[in-house]
């Protein structure tokens, strides 16, 4: 597992699961050289690439690929004022192609990420398994020992009360790293070297109350189940702070989720993440972060959201007032963003203005 | 993975981690051949064997360990009247052996549990990997990605808030198994050939505020701070209900663990488990605790322990008086149970006069 699998061209022919339900979104600044290792994996699928920074620098999309692609100026221009939400100079931005989207699932990846191996060589199809995570039910209310007992060869063990056994749908499936693991600038800084060489070959729901660190990496998410409050936050350009859009994004998901009855899985796929990112870099990026994350997580972990929050966009507005009321006093930049997670919501809701509700009902 | 380790005694020269702080405990109706394979491992190790069922039978066990056995006798003898709150003919009797230890630390493992191999094919020490669970801290506020992040190569996350990667003490570490899983009787007829064959290389802490299914099969805790909690409850002879022993040692666990900041494990080590029980006999054993853990556990997820029980005992005693306020009404078994529990706490606290409290402070 220390090296990228090289030989996925050579991979069994894949099923493309819900090729036309799902879009692939990737934030970038570069030339997408990094999909040639994915090619039998994502080719069936409609790609959205978010362009971050200078709109005038051409991104190079390998052939064969379809795609849309959006740079700072489309986004001003679909957007409009609204436009502001939409982060600059930050893989953030990546949340614009959630929006654009008209899928039903959503995959995401950063282009530094390729194709990891399980431990028998073979070349993981990460989307797949998001996918199978995905459409597989969560049990949020209780552990299961033998983790996802949805999985072939697993099940609910003795004493899983029969009554939870259904599950819940599955808002969003997490995945892993090996390589360089996701690590903060603090624990860059003191270890290196660390490599994640440990494959695990587990799926798991993370119960209900229980909040984690959700990297925006390798990601997927129903969107019609959760899509608004996937919100990646202001971060970058003009914004004190960075390398926070994620955990954002996944500290309102697990909130909203618990409360409308909806799961979170994190675990396999793995991909292999190439190259660590510049710690000092982070460090300036992360500072206030880390300092804050202190305040904010019991904020989250306290927030509660009214019994007429029904939709993922009323429980989004609900935050971002809980937000502006309780983290303004950490310092005035929640009060940007929470304004900001309101902008969102009606951006997200012009794109799509007969959007979904939870349950797939229409609205 | 189909078949147990037989070369355990090839195996490297073990370090006996812990060798004068721990006992094993064993219930058994049988001579204790199982014993041979965990030579290795288990012979440096204090046992206590808890024989089960008619007192008159010899229990043979294996040449060079060091043990000692009680049977129905030695604990009527050693209880007298507070002998009731002792299963018989079950092997929630094991608890007994808990109260007896003078040691700080127990493993206890059921006498059809043989040793695992690893992906690797090496033989697998459970006890030295519940050992380092129980030695390293547990993380139940914040969910880690890359699991334990006290094991070699890997660490706490990007976003895992630094107040909290202290951790809190590990109360318990509850091990997994492989071949024959853990299924209840319902799960066992309907998928008879069904076996446990995937190795997660996984440990991780249950979140707070979330309960599991606790295995008594392989399952390692620190008595000082969580023992008085472990007790299997009143099953078998007598009683309208078994297999749910481990259960309910588990809800209370970790109900008590929640309350006093102590973490639980899950994960890693697992045993080999090699005969599947009788379905049918599972089935008539069960089948009041199927229906009955629909209303046990949502009285334990709610159950809240006063901020003056800071002790085991007095978290004990006061679930106590809650099951008798709450369940009784469910059967009048619970009634019953509620009585045995806090005889449970009198026989405990009679064989451990000055019984350390949690943290280790002496009382």
């Amino acid at each position: 597992m220390a090296e990228p699998a090289t030989e996925t061209q050579a991979a069994a022919p894949v099923v493309a699961l819900l090729k036309n339900e799902l879009d692939i979104v990737i934030p970038t600044i570069r030339n997408l050289d990094f999909l040639e290792m994915w090619r039998p994996f994502f080719q069936p699928y409609h790609l959205i690439i978010v362009q971050d920074g200078d709109p005038s620098k051409t991104i190079k999309v390998p052939e064969g690929f379809d795609y849309e692609l959006y740079n700072r100026n489309d986004i001003n221009r679909i957007l409009g004022p609204k436009a502001s939400c939409i982060s600059f100079k930050d893989s953030a931005c990546r949340c614009f192609g959630y929006m654009v989207s008209k899928k039903k699932y959503i995959f995401t990846i950063d282009d530094d990420c390729f194709v990891a191996k399980d431990p028998s060589g073979k070349a993981i199809n990460a989307l797949e398994q998001h996918i199978k995570n995905l459409l597989s039910p969560s049990t949020p209310f209780f552990f299961n020992t033998l983790y996802d007992p949805f999985r072939e060869g697993a099940d609910f063990v003795r004493g899983y009360p029969f009554s939870l056994r259904e599950g819940v749908p599955t808002a969003a499936s997490h995945g892993l790293w090996l390589n360089i693991p996701d690590y903060d600038a603090p624990t860059q800084l003191v270890k290196p070297l660390e490599r994640n060489t440990r494959y695990v070959d587990a799926v798991l729901t993370i119960p209900k109350g229980t909040l984690f660190p959700m990297c925006g990496m390798n990601l997927a998410f129903n969107r019609e189940l959760i899509g608004p409050a996937m919100y990646f936050g202001l971060m970058g350009d003009g914004q004190p702070i960075g390398r926070y859009d994620d955990m954002w994004a996944g500290w309102c998901t697990k909130v909203i989720c618990d409360h409308l009855g909806l799961g979170v899985k994190t675990g396999l796929p793995y991909i292999f993440h190439s190259k660590a990112s510049n710690p000092f870099v982070n460090l300036r990026k992360e500072y206030k972060g880390i300092y804050w994350q202190e305040e904010i997580i019991p904020f989250f972990q306290q927030a509660v959201l009214p019994k007429d929050c029904t939709t993922v966009q009323k429980c989004y507005i609900e935050l971002a007032k809980q937000v502006k009321e309780k983290l303004s006093k950490v310092d005035p930049y929640f009060d940007k963003l929470a304004d900001a997670m309101v902008t969102w919501i009606e951006a997200w809701d012009e794109l799509n203005p007969t959007g979904p509700v939870p349950n797939g009902k229409a609205a």
